[in-house]
Parts: structure tokens; C-alpha cells; sequence
């Protein structure tokens, strides 16, 4: 293990001419990026919590320190993220009264952010503690908590097998109680029943919180989180009945150990069954406690963070390195023989950079305002109140699935907007895609969730039809509104409400189209569920309209009730309209289809977009400059703040460990 | 580094659940698979010729056998990658009389495919031989193609610097002739200059084809070609004034040893400067020798071979382990309470896969296709006949940037088809992906490569407004074709010359309206270059619409005239409808936004697509059997011949390297 710590050199601003171009950006800014910042974080005293948190309290400490991850092998990395994630657990987290099973507290929600770039613990942290918290009774959690807090143990999420991983009622592990020694046996009968991806499992885990088929009395009663040992505290080997590895490798950078388990009649003690909503006795009578429901309101919680914490982090990475690169590459001409150009001031650069700008700062507010919304929903959930259940499911299935959505495609749009250099794992791109594009799968895959929100979204279809009330979030479905687009010209297309109206209107229709083919396959005498497999494309594009429309939505509503100066009210209003017309221009087709926008309408909004690119062009340092990462978080040769980008690659590459040896002649490979 | 070699066990076919439901899906094949398969080679002999290539000559070669790269870090995949391809290239292929200066012959077709996963000395054989073939006289090859055939000298093809990449004309290493020592004097006098990027530059090359600005005599005359030697045959160490290494890892798994070179004064003798297109004489007076355009005809082939031998390939090993896997893996239910399904039943997921296969058999043949025509104009070119030049240019940068760039996007959506599976590396379609979307950017970047395409249309346009002649692959621009889409119903979409229809009007609509809108950007007083700029995302659209144009009608002017049995000409009717339905039901716009189709046309598209989805449904297996991929090329656990997804993934897992030996103790990572 290399253990100096190589980071990389802050050259002196004025030296370079790359450093004058992002300079000279920097001067042109029209706003001021501090109070841009202050608004993303949420007001200024949250700023200066942030800034505490991630730059003095976690990067000043040396043991925080990181070797950048490209000098780094797979092993190596994990080494790396472990050892600073159990110091960060251990030590830091429990210095600073930062707890992994208080996640909306205020220190916590920036600590996500801050580690990034940091992957150890994160299923440890992110999921198995949590769990205890939401299935385990006081006793439970005031018994394991402390374990798990302090790193004594590490316990990984075992729900999906080899064979299952979506349709969860069909998982083959099953837990038998044996009323004779009051325990559980564990089993995993078949090769599909094996537990099969859980992260931490592969080499770090003592425990695993076992989803299993509780089988009580010969009876089935359905899916249980039971706490298994499965490697001894001493020597760190498999316990008896326990057959325990890695899975090998994954398309990440670095590896979250992702492992499988097989279970021959392991014994576990009954106390192991997390019981806050289900109860057997020593008998062996199964009982349910409370509603089960609750259990499901705790689990949003993932989708939430997911969206929050890793696509709109990194898409936000992403945007900062491309867009500083684009600002200092220099590459072609604008003028016959003339001196070559920012690659920025392509419009086709432009193209591939700003509008994820405005994705990033769409996307930042509407998280925001989930969480928000998911923070009330739990407390009246406390309060007993389970009425906003449906909606809150459907925004948070729909919100996780076009978040990871957009942002994976969008993280290879900016990698790619790089050249070659984009290619380089010291561009610090690669580790981004390959983290982000994973969030697709995980937490629900993408296909199925886009499906459940749209299961809501037909039932509320219904709703309307039928003249009942709907849910705040789908109100706009039972509006009236204009058939056509009123936009006059190319400015009145840049106005929120006629963006969001498009929007809402695509959205309505789409939805009403698909309920309406819907109900007469069914009334022509098709089986429902066939009926709707055969027009589940369909659902998926409306559920989308959904999700685009509630994008657009919020991004603008949130612009209304916002107090600002103008010079950031300019920029965010711009970011707002492109963002929304960006989309149109792209996947102009619903628009079109039903005439409500006119071809004339088509070809004013593609002059809107790309004259509002120009007008963004300036403030393009600016506006990454705002989500305010350090060099250190983004971990890229092309995207550091002082726009360095030659001299960095070059001064990293000099460092890279083969280059420090001799390298293996090449005869070396003929005669091995 | 491990020696053993891994290979993936055939199971008993007959024994698992899923080895069953794979033999159920070949029984319900409607065509012969093997017909299928003499199609795509070129014919039956070409099959055989192929098979025994691949089958027999190469893979069951122990000395070719490969351990699965998933069990090993970068070093040791690179070891292996080039300790097997010298031993091809030194032994095998002499044996053989495989030539890798002769990339057209017979054999020379199935090798890239063969090799596809091993990228060893793909640099060496693939640029840097067949430049000195193009630039060097016959002298130069004399002297330079036995040392580099028989691998006694290894080289990296030496372009892209640090600074430049695209912009060639910028690059700034320099060759200084000396008329008194006969040398040229090599140097990269800034940091941009120094190259970088360069395969096997970084720890194999002994040899660098330099591109550097020729100077002599004080003028600068441009870019040549120089061999320059970097590192001593004898120990492999840096010559003087040479500084060489590698940049450090990319996205890639493995590693095609990209590194950068500093010169300082370095010397080489005159004769290494490849002379069959320029001349320096030993006064230091230059020459041009004959048309250098001869040089650029002969360079355009690594753009068809990469789009052909990387993107085509690549997308067909994806689509057999998606499609195969998608019939094995079973989740979910179609029936309230029914058994589980195979998940390629569901239509949103024959939708991510059926479309890619119709996809790879559109873009097979429009390659064969444009190989052949290149082959063709390479003849042409030796009689002196140079007047297909500029459309093969077009032809081949827009045909590499929408091959790459569609096989990129699909290849993602096949892998993540897969779920979490997708995601393993025993999956096999990590490697696809991230080999295949490099090649989004290198031989031309994209977004440049359409523009110089669009370029080439936009000239054909001013061609076509003044009535002048335009070459055979642009005629239909000058058609007059009606302004709406003549289909009366779903099975008259389906109808080739309906959808060729489309595609060409598409393309003719999008050229004529951004060349009007630059005409009059122009007419209003921009310069040319500025109006270029403005417009630069719809050149960017009208050169991808001309090129899926090109890709719909090669494909159904290919089956035209292709004589076969009705049950395959059947499939293949089906997915070159499919292929071009998939691109209208996904991107609706600019078909509708001039009324060319309607809203109820493009409701009867979608349908007759799904209709097409589920026709095709039964033959997924039998249509990804075709390509004929060997367990071995596809190094998949979930999509293997024998469906056995599960047993080998297990398999796979239990020989991991770290699952055989004790994994570390979670408290060394407290106390290292
Ligand atoms: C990096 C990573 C980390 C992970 N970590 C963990 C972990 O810590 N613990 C854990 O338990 N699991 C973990 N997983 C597993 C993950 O939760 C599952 O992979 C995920 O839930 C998707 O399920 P699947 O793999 O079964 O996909 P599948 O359901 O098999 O999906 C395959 C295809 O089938 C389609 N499909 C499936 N059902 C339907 C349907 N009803 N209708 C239409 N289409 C359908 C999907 O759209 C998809 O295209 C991890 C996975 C990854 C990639
Ligand atoms: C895996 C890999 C292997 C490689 N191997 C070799 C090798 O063996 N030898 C070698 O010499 N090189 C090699 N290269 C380098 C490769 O050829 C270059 O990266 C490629 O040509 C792209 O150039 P660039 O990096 O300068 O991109 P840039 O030109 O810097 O592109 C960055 C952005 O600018 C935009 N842009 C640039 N010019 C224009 C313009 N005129 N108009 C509009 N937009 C523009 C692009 O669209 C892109 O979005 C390799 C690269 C990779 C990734």
C-alpha cells in the first residue's frame, strides 16, 4: 500500500494562459457566485455549516486525506475508502456528533456531498443501520445501534438473490422458527436463492440484515429483515453453515464489495428478527404489529437521498469540470486562419454543457423540495396521518428514475464534451459515470419504478374522470386549460408559466391517451394485466411527462417565491426557461402531435434555445463556480479551479506509480 | 501473475430450469439459424472460412486461451493481452500467412472480430504498420515491415499532443532539418506539444510514427511522418532527450497503454522521415511527390474498419448476451397471482432489446456495404481516379460517428437490461460498453465528424438548388417526392419503401432548411464561419439524418436483391421495419413538424412497432444465434449458448481470486 499522500499542486493563477482564460471568465461573471451559493445551500448560516463541515472539519484532517484513486488498484481504493471511512465513523463522526441514523439533521445533510468521492461504509451506514431504526423495536436498536455506530460490527443489506431482485415476493430465503431452542433457521435452498449483490458482503461484513420468507407453524408469512452472523468476530471467517465471497468485479471504479451468501440451517436466535412490525411468540404464532405501512414510509428514504445525494451531486461535478475544461481548451477557429477558440464558444459545445447546467440546478431544487415534503410526510405519518402515502411513493419512484436518468445520460454528454481527455480516469469523470450510472439499477430499477409511478398516475387519470379530488401533485390534470400554446414569439417562449403549461399540457395528455387505449383493450375484452403490458411503453413515456412536467414545475415555482438580487434572478430565470426548452427541442414529437405547438412555435423555441445559450455563455464559470467543490472533491486533472488543466495532467502523470519504475521490457511478453 | 487458465464450463443443457427455457425458445425459431449466419458472413464458404479462423486456428490454440479478465487487475489483463498477441503476430499468423499490412484480404475480414477481445498491440498492428504502408516509399517498408511484422520492433502511431487533438493543422512538435548531419531534429517545445494519448506509447513502443511540422530551410512545411526511436532495444529505457510514459488509467478494463512523449533535440536520421507523398533533399530543398490526397484516401480506412470491426461487432455481443439472458431470466408475473415470466415477454423490455438487434443488422450490412465501396474507390484511386473522394469522406466520418454513437447508447441499454447482472463484470458487458464508447471520440470526435460530413451536404445542397449534378449516395435530394407520407395503414408503415420514404424526406427537409436559414444568416451580412456556428446544432441533426437515412435504405435495397429463404427474408423484412419505426416512434419530430406525418400515422407507427416487437419475440434467440459468437468471444456468465446464467455465475464467483484465499480482517483497517 502506497501511503504517501500525493494531492495535486495549486500552480500560481497567473502563470499559465489557461489560468488567465478561466480568470478573465471569472471577471465577466454578471452576478455574484456567493449569493448564488447561499441560495443552493439553502440560506448563508447553511453555507458557512457546509463549508465548516467539508472544508475544515473533514479535508483539513489529515487522516481524510486521499491518494487520488487513478494511482490506485481496485484493491487498493477499497483499502483507501475503508480505512478513512472507519476513521471517519469511529472518530470524526462521533467527535462531531454526526450520526448515520439521524439523516435530517442539519449536519448530515451535507456530510453525503462532502464524501462524495468516498465510498466505504456507504451500504453500512446508508442502509443496514437504518433499517434497524425502521424494523427494529427499541430493545432491538438500543442493543445493535451502538455496535454498528461504533464500527464494531458491519453489517451488510441482504435482500436481493441471484435469482430475484425486483419482484421481492418471490425471494426463496426463508427463516423457519424452531419453537424448541426459540430459533430461526436460515436457508437459501436452491443456487437463484443465494443472496447475490449486497454491498460490504463480498469481504467486510460480521453481519447481514437477511430479508427472508418467515415461515412460522408450516405457514408462509412473507418477507422478514432478520440480523445474521456471518463472519466470526475473532478470525473473520465464514460461521458454520455459512458460505460467504465476492462477486467479483462491477463496472465501478472502485468496488462497494458487493457479495453472496448461502445459508445451510444456520441458527439464529428469535431476538435476531427485527420486530417493530411483526412479532412471533415462543409459540410460534406470528402477529402483526401496528401498520406495516409505516415500514414502507421509512424506506422512501432511500430513493430521496439517492436522487439527492449522488445525481444531483454528480451531475454537478460533472458540469464543473466540463464546463472550467471547455473555458480553458482552445481547439479550431471561428474566423478564416484566425487564432483558435474556446472550445465554449462552439454553439454545439454549448449544446452539450449549459442545458445540464440547468438540469443540475432544476434538478438541486426539486430535491430539495422532496425532502422537504418527505421530512412533513414522516411527521404525519407519527401523527398517524397516511393519507399522502401514494403521492409521496409515486414522486419518489418517479423522482429517483429521471433523476439517475438524466444525469447518467448527462454525465456522458459532459465526459464526452471533454475529447480524449474526458476518457482519463485523472479527469475525474470516469469515477462519476461509472458511481452514477449504477443508480439506475439499484433502489429499484428504473423500467419498474417509471411503472409504479404510473400505476398512480392511471388510478388518479380515473380519479378525474370521475370528478373526484386528486392529490396536490396531480392537480394540474384536472385543470382546463387552452389547446394551443400562446406563445407569440420567441421571448413570450421563454416565460415559465407558458413552458410549464407545455409541460403540463403533454403531460395530461399523454396520460389521458394511454388511460383511454387502456380502458378500451380492456372493455374490448382484454385481461388488464395483458392490456397493460401492451401498452406499458406508453405508461413509461407518461410517467416521464409526469416527472419532466413536475421539473419544470417546481424549478419555476420555487423562482417565484424566491428572494434575490436581479443579477441572480436573471441567470436562474434563464436556467429555468432552458432547462424546459431544451427538453422541447430535443423531444419535440408530444409537442407537436397534438398540434399544440405549431411548427412556427418548433422553430421559435430552437432560436429561444440557443440565443439563451449564448446569453449563458458567460456566466458559464460562474454558475459551477456556485455549487462550490474543492479541488479535492472533484479529483480532476481538467476541471480544478484555477483551470490548470495541461500542467496538472502533466504533473499528475509524472507522479503515476509506473512511471517512478522501470517499465517490463518488451521481450519480457515472448518469453514470459 | 496466474497462470491457470479459467474457462467457463459448458453445463449439461438438459439439467437447469434455465437451460430448458433457452431449448424451448430455439424450437420455436420460425428460420435456419445457419442461413442466417452464411447471410451476414458473405456466404456459405466465408462461414467456413471464418469458423475455422475462429473455432479452429485461434481458439483452440492453447497458447490463446485466455483467463477471464474479470479475475484479473489492469497489469496482469495486459499482460496477458500482450503476451497473446505476440504470440499471435510472431507465430500464428506467420504460420498462417496473416498479414497485418494487408487488411483486405480474405482472412484479414474475420480476424478483428475474432480478436475482439483482446486488445494487445492493437495500435502497433492497426496504425502504426499500415501508416508506414501509406506514407513510407517502398525503401521505408523494405527496411521497417519485417522488423515491426515480427514484433521485434513494437510502435505507437504518435498525433494527439496535449494541447490538440482535432485541430491537427495546430499541432505543435517540429521536425528541423539539419543539412549538416542529414537529421531532423525533433522537439516539443511546450508542455500543449508534448504528445499524449498514443497507444502502447506509455510502457511497450520501441518506435513512435511522429506527425511533427516539417521545417527546413526556416519554412514550415506542414505535417509529415517521422520514425523516431524512443526507447533502447537493448534495456527498454528512454533514448536521450526522449521522456516517455503513460498517462495514467483510463475508463477502459483493460489497457491499451496510452502514454506521452516529451523530444528534446532528439536526432534522427533523414531517411526516417516516411517519404512517399513529401521529400526533403539532402540540401534541404522540400518536394511534394505526387497527390498527397492519395495519402488522406488510404488513411480514411481505419474509420471503416473501426465502425465495422469495433461498434458493429461490439453491439451483436451485447444483444446475444441481452436477448439470451432476457429469455432465462424470469421475474414478475403477467397474470394476477400467475407464475413468473421470462422478462423478455414484457413489452417495455422488448423494446430495449429487439430494436439493437434490428439495429446490428442494419448497420452489418450498410458496413459490408461500405467496405466494399471503399475497396472499390481504393482501385479507382490506383487508376488515378480521385473524383469519389470527397463522398467518401462523407460517407465514412458520418457513418463512424452514428455507428459509434448509436452502438454506444445501445449497448447501455442492453447492459442495463440485465439489471443488476448488467452491472458485474461476469457479465461481460462492462468491457463492451467502455471499449465502445472510446471510440465516440478517437479517429475523429463525434460532433467534428458530423460537421465535416454536413459540411459535404451543404455543399450538395447549393449543388442541387442550381440544378448541377450530385454524386449516387446524395441523388435522392434531388428528388421530388410527395410532402406527405403515403400510408394508408399499420402494415404500410411497415412497407420498406414507405419508411425509405420518411428517412429521405426527413433528410432533405433538415438539409434544405438549415441551408436556407444559413444562406440567409449570410445574405443578412454574418460571416460565413459565424452563420456556420449559429446553425451548428441542426448540421449537426441534418448529418445524423442523413446517415439513418443511408443506414434504412442500404439495408432494404440490400434485401432487394438478396435471394434466401422466405422464413429468413421474412425476419429480415421485419427488423429493417423495425429498425426504422424504432428511430420514428422514438424521435416523432421532425417527421411531424412539417406535416409529412400525421397524428394518426404516428399513432399506427407505434402500434405497428409493438405488433413487430411481439412477431419478433419468438426469434430473439435464433436471430442473436446467427452472429455465431463463441462462448469464449462473448466472456459471459448470463449469456452463454447454454443459458445456464445462474449456475455460471456461481461458477464464475467461487473461482474468484480473493474467494480462495482468506479475505483481511476488518480491524486492519482501524490499525494498519
Ligand atoms: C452496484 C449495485 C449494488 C447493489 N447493492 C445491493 C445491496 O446492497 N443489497 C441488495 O439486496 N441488493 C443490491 N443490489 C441489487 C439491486 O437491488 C438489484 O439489482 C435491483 O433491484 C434490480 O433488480 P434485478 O437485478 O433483479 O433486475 P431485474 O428485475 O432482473 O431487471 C432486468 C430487466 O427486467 C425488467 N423487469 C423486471 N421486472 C419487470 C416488470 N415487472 N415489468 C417490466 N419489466 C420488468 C427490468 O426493467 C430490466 O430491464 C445492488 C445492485 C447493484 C448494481
Ligand atoms: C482511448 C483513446 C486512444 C487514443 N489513441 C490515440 C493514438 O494512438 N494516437 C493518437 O495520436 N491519438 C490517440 N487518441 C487521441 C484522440 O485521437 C483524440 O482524443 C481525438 O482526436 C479527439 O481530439 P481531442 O481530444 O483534441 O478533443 P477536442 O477537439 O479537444 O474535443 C473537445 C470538445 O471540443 C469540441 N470541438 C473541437 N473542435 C471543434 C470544432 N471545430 N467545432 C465544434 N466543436 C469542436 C468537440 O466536439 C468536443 O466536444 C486516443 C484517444 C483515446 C480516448
Amino acid at each position: 500500500i502506497i501511503v504517501e499522500v500525493f494531492r495535486l499542486k495549486s500552480y500560481d493563477m497567473a502563470l499559465s494562459p489557461e489560468s488567465q482564460l478561466i480568470t478573465n471568465e471569472r471577471n465577466k461573471t454578471t452576478f455574484n457566485v456567493t449569493e448564488l451559493t447561499n441560495i443552493l445551500d439553502g440560506g448563508l448560516e447553511k453555507t458557512a455549516l457546509r463549508k465548516s463541515i467539508a472544508e475544515r472539519k473533514i479535508s483539513l484532517d489529515p487522516n481524510m486525506k486521499t491518494i487520488h484513486r487513478g494511482y490506485l488498484n481496485k484493491e487498493q481504493i477499497n483499502f483507501q475508502n475503508n480505512r478513512k471511512m472507519m476513521y471517519f465513523f469511529t472518530d470524526l463522526a462521533k467527535r462531531n456528533n454526526w450520526h448515520m441514523d439521524k439523516p435530517h439533521s442539519a449536519d448530515m445533510e451535507f456530510l453525503p456531498r462532502t464524501l462524495a468521492n468516498a465510498s466505504g461504509l456507504l451500504i453500512h451506514a446508508g442502509a443496514f443501520v437504518p433499517s434497524i431504526v425502521s424494523f427494529g423495536t427499541p430493545e432491538q436498536a438500543a442493543k445493535w445501534l451502538p455496535l454498528a455506530k461504533a464500527c464494531q460490527i458491519i453489517g451488510a443489506y441482504a435482500q436481493t438473490e441471484l435469482g430475484h431482485g425486483t419482484n421481492l415476493r418471490r425471494l426463496e430465503t426463508t427463516a423457519t422458527f424452531d419453537p424448541r431452542s426459540q430459533e430461526f433457521i436460515m436457508n437459501t435452498p436452491s443456487i437463484s436463492s443465494m443472496k447475490w449483490w449486497p454491498g460490504a458482503l463480498g469481504e467486510m461484513a460480521t453481519h447481514a440484515l437477511v430479508m427472508a420468507q418467515l415461515i412460522t407453524r408450516g405457514e408462509n408469512h412473507g418477507m422478514q429483515a432478520f440480523i445474521v452472523p456471518v463472519r466470526d468476530m475473532t478470525n473473520h471467517k465464514p460461521l458454520p453453515g455459512i458460505t460467504v465471497g465476492s462477486i467479483g468485479p462491477t463496472l465501478a471504479l472502485d468496488s462497494t464489495d458487493n457479495g453472496y451468501l448461502r445459508m445451510d440451517n444456520v441458527r439464529i436466535p428469535k431476538e435476531n428478527m427485527l420486530a417493530k412490525y411483526a412479532y412471533v411468540d415462543s409459540k410460534g404464532k406470528f402477529q402483526k404489529i401496528g401498520n406495516d405501512r409505516l415500514m414502507y414510509a421509512s424506506m422512501v428514504n432511500l430513493r430521496v437521498v439517492l436522487a439527492k445525494d449522488e445525481a444531483v451531486t454528480y451531475i454537478q461535478m460533472a458540469c464543473t469540470i466540463a464546463a472550467r475544461y471547455s473555458c480553458v481548451r482552445k481547439q479550431g477557429s471561428l474566423t478564416p486562419g484566425g487564432p483558435e477558440v474556446q472550445i465554449i464558444d462552439y454553439v454545439t459545445q454549448q449544446n452539450k454543457i449549459i442545458p445540464y447546467i440547468a438540469l443540475s440546478y432544476a434538478l438541486h431544487f426539486n430535491l430539495a423540495f422532496i425532502r422537504s415534503k418527505y421530512v412533513k410526510f414522516l411527521e404525519d405519518v407519527k401523527r398517524g396521518d397516511l393519507s399522502n402515502m401514494a403521492e409521496m411513493h409515486m414522486m419518489t419512484a418517479g423522482m429517483k428514475a429521471i433523476a439517475t436518468e438524466r444525469t447518467s445520460a448527462g454525465v456522458e454528454i459532459l465526459r464526452r464534451s471533454c475529447g480524449g481527455h474526458g476518457y482519463a480516469v485523472s479527469s475525474g469523470l470516469p469515477y462519476i459515470l461509472l458511481r452514477l450510472v449504477a443508480s439506475c439499477t439499484y433502489e429499484g430499477e428504473n423500467t419498474v419504478l417509471y411503472l409504479q409511478a404510473a400505476r398512480y398516475l392511471i388510478k388518479t387519470a380515473a380519479k378525474v374522470s370521475m370528478g373526484q379530488p386528486v392529490d396536490a401533485s396531480v392537480m394540474y390534470l384536472t385543470e382546463d386549460a387552452p389547446d394551443k400554446c400562446q406563445a407569440a414569439n420567441q421571448m413570450e417562449l421563454c416565460d415559465h408559466s407558458i413552458l410549464e403549461a407545455c409541460f403540463k399540457h403533454r403531460s395530461r395528455q399523454l396520460l389521458l391517451s394511454v388511460a383511454t387505449e387502456l380502458q378500451s383493450l380492456v372493455a374490448d375484452g382484454m385481461k388488464q394485466m395483458e392490456a397493460w403490458n401492451l401498452v406499458s411503453i406508453q405508461l413509461v413515456n407518461a410517467a416521464k411527462a409526469h416527472m419532466e412536467q413536475h421539473i419544470v414545475s417546481t424549478f419555476s415555482s420555487y423562482l417565484r417565491n424566491l428572494k434575490c438580487s436581479s443579477a441572480v434572478r436573471e441567470v436562474l430565470d434563464q436556467l429555468c426557461s432552458l432547462n424546459a426548452l431544451h427538453q422541447i427541442n430535443n423531444f419535440p414529437g408530444d409537442f407537436l402531435k397534438d398540434g399544440y405547438l405549431s411548427s412556427k412555435q418548433l422553430d421559435m423555441a430552437r432560436k429561444a434555445e440557443v440565443k439563451l445559450l449564448a446569453s449563458l455563455r458567460r456566466n458559464v464559470v460562474g454558475l459551477v463556480d456556485a455549487f462550490d467543490f474543492t479541488d479535492d472533491m472533484l479529483g480532476s486533472c481538467i476541471g480544478s479551479y484555477d483551470g490548470n488543466a495541461y500542467e496538472r495532467l502533466y504533473e499528475w502523470a509524472k507522479n503515476f506509480p509506473s512511471n517512478k519504475t522501470d517499465v517490463p521490457c518488451l521481450w519480457s511478453y515472448i518469453d514470459p
